[in-house]
């Protein structure tokens, strides 16, 4: 008999305090249990995600004070643990010693009978490393801090169970839970601690996204059933996910409120439900903010939307406001105020007191016009900037940005306007993830109609203009069953590729004059002959969205807020790194437009 | 005779194109002059700064297509350049072919005369790789992007110094001009190429931030007297750093015009003089906004302001849209409607249809209260989310984020307010830089007082309650002479430490209690007494900054515009990553807190 217990703990980053606590209170548990081992998640003291409390030599130093606190807790059991001490990573504390660690191999004895394991970290998906171990094991530990991307759990099973046959050994794969954050990218870290007996069989699984201690007899891996996992479909770990990184994130930044933008559209629906579901009703204002352009249609969904969900509501008109604002800037000139001095200089080149140039005096005064495209943007403004950030305030909380993945990768936001808030839950997900989770959380969440089917039913639309009438079937310039997936292959590459490369225009347009475009991207076949006419329309439509994808979009995702990362490749994080450089196109794209032109 | 032209030339990153093109322009101009050899900085052809382009594959593709273009135009001129092609980066292309690269030693035969040498690229300080060199070079280039940090001149010239006599050879390096980003951070490149013979002096030097193709002969090296350079004060180079980003990072993102929010204060001041020094007082718009909190003082010193610069100007006053906003919302209630179903579940446990519940069908009514701190928000943002950047849309521009680094550290600022903008220009700069940058202006630039001494002068306030009225000499919370320094030490170290360590609440109140702490971070002698009655004080302030700075301030500064980066510890940087963690305090700290209380 060897009782292991896995700590599915959940790690706060950079609060060691926090972190030890309740380190200590699962060895107590294990203790209780009789547990001869417990094996904490990758950096269950620090947390993993590398920032400037790094770059601090007191705080490294207050980190190695809390390996004695482990220390004195491993009195009659063996805790394996990791932290960052004078270059050693990887612990294992027993009976008030630290064993020794051989290249991460280590050696223990437990009633008489000794065991050799060996203990690795961090990602399962660094396969390398564990495929060069020794072949005379008794088990093979893998602490983790795996952050959650979907579709991902199965990839990591097939590499964990190669690792257990290759070796022929139980491998313990330990990882956290909670939440951890690199300043623009939340990333959630989704648990399912699991044991794969020698044959690579999952004969423990403990529950996703939520903590847990799970204990199991090594010799009795063997003999114990595989587990029978039900195959789900990609938008319940969404949901999961979403939920826990919104739960966690909120409770790390000491937020328990919050108020949100709701129009009668998709995007702020789910969010209505996603956050009600998460903090309770009592704890979310919904706010619809009605102009002359939003429709009696999207007026009802809001309310009713509101109604299900059981939140606080209010309806704070915009446009008094919005009229007052371009009076205001229109009436007021703006004039050149003449000291007899500086309006001599047109160029910063001849600017000097000491050049002598005839004085001007002059005053000129120009009345600035305020555009209809500006004017949809002063109503977004209005709507986040002024209400929905002085609300949130007075409600005690923060209001959300609803972007969704689409949105933010063409910039079709206003800045301070619908692109603000305190954390994005949708930004990591296209817009057909956001339809699958609001039937999501009608028929398998509520297990009722929260979300109106009229919300889910009805066009898209901004509603900031007459142009976007939803009751006339006018919205959203983009096309989403078409663009939702050139937009995709733009920001996280396509599938069938060898090495994961994004794409870029040339290869859409090369595609598209192989008549595979959408094979390869993804998308229903027939959409690309129903939007375009022709090359030049097709061409058209693709410089735009690269235009903006790699222009404009660009400087309103740097000031956008936090998102939750549920792929590899969340806009603001590392694996996305952006910079404002204006667009380009290779010379095998210009050459092949000119040919199809 | 071996004449070698140092092209310094302002690289666009990710263009090839407009590089290129200008490469070409370059190489003419030195065939034109007669050289031998034309060394171009580090990359060149791409940029160094990366990006999510270098994850596409076909831009990849691209850049390599180039080489052909250089190799072209090597007729009769030997080209040193870099471009990542198939693992190989430093090319030397002559009269149509390349160079055999040996580890970045080259040869070759100038008018029957041999040469070897060695060319290494990118950064001198990386000192390492230069001191491994052989000793029998003919000469040793340094093709480089260094990013320009204040101070950093002289050590990179004393490395090179080291590696000229030791090597007992003239070294060449060459570095570009312009600015790259890297989403929240603008570096700017400073050029000065230069020369060195082989004792280590320098005898030529290119001016610094302009493009200039510099022409010597090799073999006059030792015969060419020392440059004789004036050493400036740090503002003079600092100032140059920031007309050179921002000239630069508004010509990349295609921005001609530029609105500024001026309140009277002293960094709105500074960056109206920055930006219509760069753009010229036509593409300047000045909008002082004023409130009933704001004193006539400010109003008058504001209009001075737009008088000396000869900008466009407007006052645009904000009292009735915030007074407005204020009754609106305390005036509209806040409800909850209730559909008989959704009140029931006051947590996301109990919240399904299926569980049978009393109908409750009440209607609670709430009215929110908006408080004094919130109006304070309300007004910056009304400034400008409602009305700058409804302005700059109209101006034909952006509207600028005027905030210091002081402001920036510990986020004393409001979201979408006065932390909005297109740049920050100025939020790498400590609050005494920003006055020393005023004086620079006044006394060196326009040579005239074009920032009123009144500006200079006033106590710094932000002017949006009673309580910071400027008349009664009441202004911001922070004591700049103590403060700007306490944070300097939390954001950017101290400087004599043996490796840079970001310093912590730990190290202050160590060198607190040991009366070194001014000593330490560099302010006057006295201040601490002087501010500070007790211990008791001295902590609660300390506290109060560290909370903010690692609280709060990171969510701001997570959606603060780009700055302008002129240290290597600038917000936002790779250096400089921060998570949204909360604070902590080392166990350090808290027991020599308890025994200083």
């Amino acid at each position: 008999m060897l009782k292991i217990a896995l700590a599915q703990m959940e790690v706060r980053a950079d609060h060691p305090d926090i972190n030890v606590a309740k380190m200590l209170k699962f060895i107590d548990d294990a203790k209780g249990k009789e547990a001869d081992i417990i094996i904490f998640p990758f950096y269950a003291i620090s947390g993993t995600l590398k920032n400037m409390a790094f770059d601090r030599s007191a705080f490294f130093e207050d980190l190695q004070t809390y390996n004695n606190d482990i220390l004195k807790a491993s009195d009659g059991i063996t805790i394996l643990f990791s932290n960052d001490v004078n270059g050693n990573v990887n612990f294992a504390a027993s009976n008030g010693k630290f064993l020794k660690n051989e290249r991460d191999v280590f050696y223990i004895e437990v009633r008489g009978k000794s065991y050799k394991f060996f203990c690795d970290y961090d990602d399962p998906n660094c396969r390398d490393e564990l495929e060069f171990v020794d072949h005379d094991f008794d088990f093979i530990v893998v602490a983790a801090a795996t952050e959650f991307v979907v579709g991902q759990k199965k990839s990591r099973d097939e590499i964990i169970k190669d690792v257990a046959k290759n070796n022929g050994c139980p491998m313990i794969y330990v990882n956290c839970v909670g939440a951890q954050n690199t300043g623009k990218t939340v990333y959630t870290f989704d648990g399912t601690s699991s044991v794969y007996n020698a044959k690579g069989e999952i004969v423990v699984r403990a529950k996703s996204f939520e903590e847990s201690l799970t204990i199991f007899d090594l010799d009795k891996v063997n003999e114990m059933p595989p587990v029978k996992e039900v195959e789900e479909p990609e938008i319940a770990e969404i949901y999961r996910a979403l939920h826990h990184g919104v739960k966690n994130f909120l409770k790390q930044i000491g937020m328990k409120k919050i108020v949100i933008g709701i129009s009668g559209g998709i995007d702020s629906a789910v969010d209505a439900a996603l956050y009600t579901d998460v903090l309770g009703p009592e704890n979310v204002l919904l706010v619809n903010m009605p102009s002359v352009f939003n429709s009696s249609t999207t007026k009802g969904l809001s309310e009713q939307l509101a109604k299900n969900l059981g939140c606080y509501y209010m309806i704070v008109p915009i446009q008094e406001s919005v009229d007052f604002t371009v009076s205001q800037l229109e009436s007021i000139p703006m004039k050149r105020l003449s000291d007899g001095v500086s309006l001599k200089s047109e160029s910063h080149i001849a600017r000097k007191m000491s050049e002598s140039v005839p004085s001007l005096s002059y005053e000129q005064a120009i009345d600035l016009q305020v555009s209809s495209f500006v004017k949809e943007n002063i109503q977004a403004r209005d709507r986040s900037s002024r209400i929905l950030a002085a609300l949130a305030a007075s409600f005690g909380g923060g209001f959300t940005c609803n972007a969704n993945k689409a949105e933010t990768t063409i910039g079709y936001a206003t800045m301070y306007g619908d692109s603000a808030g305190v954390l994005s839950a949708l930004a990591d997900l296209w817009k057909y993830q956001v339809y699958d989770l609001a039937r999501y959380f009608n028929n398998e969440v509520y297990e009722r109609e929260v979300i109106p089917q009229g919300i889910i039913d009805i066009v898209p639309s901004a509603e900031l203009s007459n142009a976007q009438n939803v009751d006339e079937g006018k919205g959203d310039p983009l096309k989403y069953p078409y663009h939702d997936y050139l937009l995709k292959a733009f920001v996280e590459g396509i599938d069938d590729d060898k090495f994961r490369s994004d794409i870029t225009p040339e290869e859409i347009l090369t595609w598209y004059s192989e008549g595979i475009l959408e094979e390869k991207i993804g998308c229903e076949k027939g959409l690309v002959k129903k939007y375009f006419k022709n090359a030049e329309e097709f061409i058209a439509d693709l410089e735009r969205w690269w235009n903006l994808f790699t222009g404009i979009a660009i400087a309103k995702r740097i000031q956008a807020p936090p998102l939750i990362a549920v792929t590899s490749q969340a806009f603001g994080s590392f694996f996305l790194a952006e910079s404002q450089n204006g667009n380009y196109y290779t010379r095998a794209y210009k050459t092949l437009k000119e040919k199809l032109l």
